[in-house]
C-alpha cells in the first residue's frame, strides 16, 4: 500500500487514552519517515487506511509476562492490526513503520501478513545515571528509541559511588548531599514512568547496595562501615566504602527508604544491585569482624549474603520482588528473587537451576564498545544455558543491554546506545534461528536512520568534529574518524593516561566516533570478498583503491587542522598511521593485481608498521588495520592465478 | 580566558528571574559549544569567572525603543558584562558565546573590550504560519536562534487565505473552521510570548485584512464581500475574496476580535496586513459599488484606505499602534501608524517623509532563496532612503527578514531561515560600514555551527537525502546536492509543473538542499581567484580538478540510486548535467594550464551545453554552472603568459 496524505487510522475494540496517544505518535513518526504531512488528525471508527483492533486492556501496572502479540496484515490498499492488548498494538505500529520504504511510485508498505510475538518477555536497556547523570529529556528520547525496537524494560541504575539521583522526601540528604545537584525530582520520575508506560516500557529502579554506595554516605555516614566523612566520588573504578550490614539501624534506614521508593516506582521489581563488594571496609572494622565471628560468617561474601537475606523481606514487605546481580544468588533467598547475570550463561543457568527467574546482561555491555554483531550472537539460551530443562528454561526471562555511565554524558550517550541496542533487541524478540549477521547489519542501518527521525541524537559525530576543528569543512577529519573506533573493553583511560574521573570533558575524538565504524566494516567486508574471490573483481578493486588512496593522502590535508585545536593534536599519530596503512594497502593491491608475490622484506616492513599502527592511541584504534594486514599477508603469499 | 568546568557566573545589580534563566540558558549553550559539563549550577554573588552587572529593569512590556547596550570586557582570566537593562545582558551573553573558540590549549575567549549597541531598534523575523502551520516547538527553537543573533521582533503572520491560526474564544469559528485543526491555543500563545520575552524578543501579531482572509470567511461568510460559502484555500497565490468594508457589521466584528487579540498579545503594535487586495470581490458586488459611489471612492485602493481609516481607531481603542504593509500608507492615517515596506527603500522613505515610523522588508525575503550576501547588502538607510533628513531617518526603525510560508513546513523551515537570517540580523545591528562579504560568510559559517548546537534543525539535508534514497550511504547524492540550489524568486511550481498547493509534500530534493550552497560558493570563489591570478596556482588548480573530476564521475555512481526512488527520479537530468559540467570544466582547466586558447567550436559546444544545464529542472538550479562557464570562456580567450 502507498502512504499518502490521506492516510488514516481507525481504532476499534478496547479503547483507552494511551492508544489514542500511540496513534498520534505513530502519525508523527510516519510523517517524519515520509516527509508527508498527514491530513487527518483524529483516529476514526471505520473506513480507515489502517484499522486497529485491540481486544482488551493490559495490566494496570505492566507485568513481566503479558501478551504482547499482534497480527499485522497489509494489502494493496489497506492494513489491519490486531492485538490482544495495547502492548501488541504498540509493537505492531512500530513494525508497520519499519516496513515503510521508498519506491519508484512513492512511499510504500509491501503486502505482508505478520503474526508476531516476542521470544522473551524481559527485553531491557540499563542506563547508568549514577556515574554520569542523564537529564529527563535524554531518558525520554531513549524511551522513544526503545519503543521503536520493542524493548520493554528500562532499568535505571540510580545510585553509585559517584551520585545518588533520586529525590527522597523521607531521607532528603541522599540527593541533597549525594547528587551535586543532579537528580530526578519525584515529579520528573512520575513523568518518566508515565512516558514509559505509554510506550509499553516498564521502569525498574536499581539502588546498588551494600557496595557502590559512597554517595549515600555523604549525607548519612552512619549507614557506612567506616565513620567517614564521605564525599561524592569522582574517580571511576571499584572502591571500598560499603554499608554496615551488622547494625539494625541500617535496616531501619533501608526500610524507610525502600518504602518510599516502592510507592514512587510502580513496577513489581526492585533491584538492589549487590555487585562488587570488595569487603575491605568490613575487614577494617573490628566491630564488624566481631559480628561476623559471632554469626559464623566466614568472609565478606557470607556477610553480603546475610545482608541480602535481611534485605529481601523488607523489599517484599513493600510489595516488591527483589532483583540483584549474580552475587546475590544464595540458597537462603526465596525463589522469586530475580538474578541478573553479568557473568555469563553459566551463571544465568545456575540461577535458573536454583529456581530463580534470571535475566542475561553478560554479552550485552554496550560500554565495552564491541560491534553489534558480537552482541547479536549472544543468546540467553545458548552456551551454559543450553542444557537447561524446559522448566528451567522457562525461568530465563530475557536480557538487558547495559549502558554503564563511566564515559557517556547527555551529548554522547545516544551514540553509544544506538543503533547497537537494536541488535540486542532483535536477539531478545526474534526466534533464535534468525542469526545472519550481514542481514542484521542491513536492518540496523535502516533502524539507525529511522531512529534519527524519531529524535535520537546518535548521529552526533559530524557536529562534534566541527566543534573540535572550529571550522565547518571537516571532510578530511571525517575520513580519519571513519577509520577509527574507541578502544574496547575497559582500556579507556583519562587524558594523558592519568586516571579518568567523572569530571573529565567527554568531547574528544574518542567520544565523537561511534563504537562501531560502518565504513570500516564495509572496507573489511570488501577486502575479504576480494581475497576470497577466484577471479579479479575490478569494481571491488577500484572501490578499495579509491579508499586507500584517500587514506594515503588524508594526513596531508588534515595536518593544518590538527595543529590548531587542542582536541585534535592527539589525533596526529593516528592520521599518520592511516596514511601509512593506505600506502601499504595500495602496494598490496598492486602486488595482488600483478599476481607476483610481494618480497618478504616488504612484508616484514609492512607488518611492523601495521603492528605499530594497531596500538591504541588517544584511546582510539585504527579499526581498518586488520583488514589492511590481511591484504598485505595475501600479497606476500604464493598466489594462484587471479 | 579559558573555559573550564569551573567556569562560574555572578549576578549583581538589578535582579529578576529572567536573568537567572538567561544565565542557566547561557551555561547550557556554553556547555554545548565546548562539550564541557560545567560544575556550578547557580549564579553566585562574587568571585565569578564571568561577572554580570545589570543596572535596572527594562519595560514591563518590551518597547520598540529600549536601551539594549552592553559592555563586555574579557581579560586573561575573567570577564565582565555590564548592561543598563536585562536586554543588554541577554545580548552580551550571546556575544560572549560567539567569541568562544577552540585553541591549542583549550576552548578560549580572547581578551577583548566591546561596547556594543544596535544600529536599529527593530530587528525582526517574520514567520508566516498562515500558509503552512508551524508547531510551537518550531517557533520556540526559532526564538532560540533569534536570541543568538540578537533579533528582537518575531512577527507572526497568523492568518491568510490558507489558514487562521489563533484560538478565539469570542469568535470560535475562526479557528474551528478556518484552521483545519492547525492553530495555537491561547495558552500556547501565552507560553510563546513568555518564551520570547525571556529572550528579549517581542511578538507582533499580524492578522491580514481586508484581503488574504479567505480562512476567516469559512466560519463567518457574512464578513466577506460575496456570500460564499467559503472553504480554506489550498492553492497558493493571490485570490479575490476580501472583507466587506462597507458594512458596519464588519467593524463590529473586528472590534470584538481585535479587543480579544489586544488582550492576548501584550505588544504595543498590532499588524493589520493590508497588502495585495485585488479588488475583484468589490467590483463584482453591486452594493459595494454603490457605497463607493456615494462615498466618492474612486477605486479599490480608495475603498481599502477607507477600511484602514475605519480600522485604525478600533486598533487604537484597544491600546495598540496599528502597523501595515506599504499599501496602507495614506494621509488620513495618524502619524504613529507603522509602515512595513515590501516595495523598497523608496517606499520606506516615503513613509518616513509622511512622519510614519517604518520598517524595511524589501530585500529581506528569505523565501526567494537568494544568497545571504544579497540580503546582507540591503541597507534600510541606503538607496531611496539615503537622502532623508536626520529627523526622517530617525523614523526608520529597522527591518524584518521574511519567511513566507508557501514552501516550508516544520521539517524544512529552519533550513530556509538559518543561517541567512543571521546576515540580516548583522545588517540591522552593526554599523553600516561593516560590509565585507567574505568576512560575513566566515561569521555566518560559525553562527550556523553554533545554531545547530542550540537546537536549530537547519542542517537537515543529509537526513532528507537518506530518506529519499532509502539507504545510508548518500555520498554521491551529497555531491550532487552540493552543486544545486532551489530556483529563485517565485519560480517554484508544484510537482510535474502543476500549480502548487499547501497539500503537496515538501520532501523533494528542492526541499532538502539549502537555499545557498556553501561548497558552490567556494568553488566559484576559487575559479575567480584562479582566473584573476597572474601566476599559476597549483594548489587551487588541484582543488578545482578534484572537484570537477568528482562531478564528472558522479552520475555513474548515482544512477542506480536515482532509479529506485520516486523522489530521486527527477534528479537524473541534473546529475547528467553535472557530469557534463565537470567534463567541460576539466577540459577548460587543461586548456588554461597548457596556455593555448581553446578552439572556438569547442567553446560553442560547451556554452550550448552550459545553457541547457543552466535551465531549472525539478525546481533546482545547478548553481555551479556560471563558474564553469567562466572557466570555459577564459579557456577560449587569448591568454597572457600563465
Amino acid at each position: 500500500m502507498s502512504i499518502t496524505r490521506t492516510f488514516s487510522v481507525g481504532l476499534s475494540g478496547h479503547r483507552e487514552p494511551r492508544l489514542q496517544r500511540a496513534v498520534n505518535r505513530f502519525r508523527g513518526r510516519l510523517s517524519s519517515l515520509t516527509g508527508i504531512s498527514l491530513a487527518e488528525a483524529e483516529p476514526r471508527a471505520s473506513g480507515a487506511t489502517l484499522s486497529i483492533h485491540c481486544d482488551r486492556a493490559s495490566a494496570a501496572v505492566q507485568a513481566a509476562r503479558e501478551d504482547e502479540s499482534y497480527t499485522l496484515e497489509v494489502t494493496d490498499s489497506t492494513a489491519r492490526l490486531d492485538a490482544a492488548t495495547p502492548l501488541g498494538v504498540l509493537h505492531g505500529l512500530q513494525t508497520f513503520l519499519q516496513l515503510v520504504q521508498v519506491g519508484t511510485q512513492g512511499f510504500v508498505v509491501p503486502a505482508i501478513l505478520i503474526r508476531d510475538q516476542p521470544r522473551f518477555p524481559w527485553r531491557g536497556l540499563l542506563i547508568d545515571v549514577g556515574r554520569h547523570f542523564e537529564p529527563v529529556r535524554v531518558i525520554e528520547r531513549n524511551l522513544d528509541g526503545m519503543e521503536a525496537v520493542k524493548l520493554n524494560v528500562l532499568h535505571l541504575h540510580l545510585s553509585d559511588y559517584q551520585g545518588f539521583r533520586v529525590e527522597s522526601k523521607v531521607l532528603p540528604k541522599l540527593y541533597q548531599m549525594g547528587s551535586e545537584g543532579q537528580y530526578y525530582s519525584q515529579a520528573e520520575l512520575r513523568e518518566m514512568i508515565a512516558y514509559g508506560r505509554d510506550r509499553g516500557i516498564r521502569i525498574v529502579p536499581e539502588f546498588d547496595m551494600p557496595g557502590h554506595s559512597t554517595s549515600w554516605f555523604v549525607g548519612y555516614p552512619k549507614l557506612a562501615s567506616e565513620p567517614g566523612p564521605y564525599s561524592v566520588e569522582h574517580k571511576l573504578g571499584v572502591f571500598d566504602p560499603a554499608m554496615d550490614p551488622t547494625r539494625e539501624s541500617t535496616y531501619a534506614f533501608l526500610d524507610a527508604f525502600i518504602g518510599e521508593m516502592a510507592a514512587l516506582f510502580p513496577d513489581r521489581y526492585f533491584h538492589i544491585g549487590g555487585d562488587e563488594v570488595n569487603g575491605k571496609a568490613w575487614e577494617q572494622n573490628r566491630q564488624i569482624q566481631g559480628f561476623m565471628k559471632s554469626h559464623h560468617l566466614k568472609g565478606s561474601a557470607d556477610l553480603q549474603q546475610y545482608f541480602n537475606v535481611r534485605l529481601q523481606p523488607i523489599v517484599r514487605k513493600h510489595g516488591k520482588i527483589m532483583m540483584g546481580w549474580d552475587e546475590v544468588l544464595n540458597p537462603r533467598l526465596p525463589d522469586d528473587v530475580v538474578i541478573q547475570s553479568w557473568r555469563g550463561q553459566e551463571s544465568l543457568a545456575d540461577a535458573a537451576r536454583h529456581r530463580h527467574p534470571a535475566v542475561l546482561s553478560y554479552g550485552y555491555y554496550l560500554d565495552l564498545m564491541y560491534p553489534a554483531a558480537r552482541h547479536y550472537e549472544v543468546d540467553p539460551m545458548a552456551d551454559g544455558a543450553a542444557n537447561l530443562s524446559p522448566e528451567e528454561k522457562q525461568r530465563i526471562l530475557g536480557g538487558e543491554a547495559c549502558m554503564w555511565g563511566e564515559f557517556v554524558w547527555s551529548e554522547t550517550i545516544d551514540s553509544r546506545v544506538w543503533p547497537r541496542a537494536a541488535a540486542v533487541a532483535e536477539r531478545l524478540w526474534s526466534p533464535p534461528e534468525v542469526r545472519d549477521v550481514l542481514s542484521m547489519y542491513q536492518r540496523l542501518d535502516a533502524v539507525s536512520r529511522e531512529l534519527s527521525w524519531f529524535g535520537l541524537q546518535h548521529r552526533v559525530t559530524d557536529e562534534m568534529l566541527r566543534r573540535m576543528a572550529g571550522v565547518d569543512d571537516i571532510a578530511a577529519l571525517r575520513v580519519l574518524a571513519e577509520a577509527l573506533e574507541p578502544v574496547k573493553e575497559y582500556d579507556r583511560a583519562g587524558p594523558g593516561g592519568a586516571e579518568a574521573t567523572t569530571q573529565d570533558a567527554l568531547n574528544r575524538l574518542v567520544d565523537a566516533v561511534p563504537p562501531e565504524s560502518e565504513p570500516a566494516r564495509q572496507f573489511a567486508e570488501a577486502v575479504d570478498a576480494l581475497l576470497a574471490a577466484k577471479f579479479r573483481d575490478p569494481e571491488k578493486e577500484s572501490y578499495l583503491r579509491a579508499l586507500l588512496e584517500r587514506w594515503r593522502g588524508n594526513d596531508q590535508k588534515l595536518e593544518p587542522l590538527l595543529g590548531r585545536s587542542f582536541l585534535l593534536q592527539e589525533a596526529a599519530p593516528l592520521s599518520q598511521d592511516l596514511a601509512s596503512l593506505g600506502s601499504a594497502g595500495l602496494q598490496a593491491l598492486d602486488y595482488l593485481v600483478q599476481g607476483e608475490g610481494a618480497p618478504e622484506t616488504w612484508r616484514q616492513q609492512q607488518l611492523a608498521m601495521i603492528e605499530q599502527a594497531s596500538r591504541p592511541k588517544a584511546n582510539l584504534l585504527i579499526i581498518v588495520a586488520p583488514a589492511v594486514q590481511r591484504l598485505v599477508e595475501a600479497a606476500a603469499s604464493p598466489q594462484e592465478g587471479r
